[in-house]
């Protein structure tokens, strides 16, 4: 059961981890997708906080989407926050870099 | 079918995938394991065709194990030989380098 004060479903998703706080084994399995990494490419390539969720290009479904970010937040990769109806993103790059030294170098800073 | 010019199923589980011709995705999901990791940190810090498969010390089935050692084949990660009955490896770790520059760093080299 949910009481009315936890928020929205949408407020409550929103729940972040430090990528300090992130087993190997989680940032491996969020980095092993393909659809994960051209997320995170992008991101990189771009100002934080510039790119809402619906603005990348991904062949799946809008769920599998919501997904594919939720792995991503939990997994201390992205961060996210509510704009009006825009969902925005950053790449947690320093922070991850500090946890995972050379991990997003040696999967994101190369071609598939 | 299989014949009998095939060889032995012993024989012909021994194909190797060179580094070079192993996707990303397909390394990463061969990293994303933690038996995986036991296995290629205790081969890195040995000296190569030193260690039979049946010597580590994994808490995994027979089949799990050997299941184990042919997704790490499969991946470029290592290389096996038979001699007499014991199944002998070594880590790739400089042709695995070459490929994927940083990606055992990032994940082998460090605790979970």
């Amino acid at each position: 059961m949910v009481s009315a004060g936890e928020g929205s479903a949408r407020a409550r998703s929103l729940s972040h981890v430090a990528p300090a706080d992130v087993p190997l084994q989680t940032a491996l399995e969020a980095l092993a997708d393909p659809v994960r990494r051209t997320i995170l490419r992008d991101l990189a390539t771009h100002d934080d906080w510039s790119r809402a969720c619906g603005t990348f290009d991904l062949p799946v479904t809008k769920a599998t989407r919501s997904h594919h970010f939720a792995v991503l937040r939990a997994a201390g990769l992205i961060e996210q926050r509510d704009e009006g109806a825009r969902r925005l993103n950053r790449l947690r790059r320093p922070e991850f870099d500090a946890a995972f030294p050379g991990l997003l170098a040696a999967t994101i800073d190369r071609a598939d």
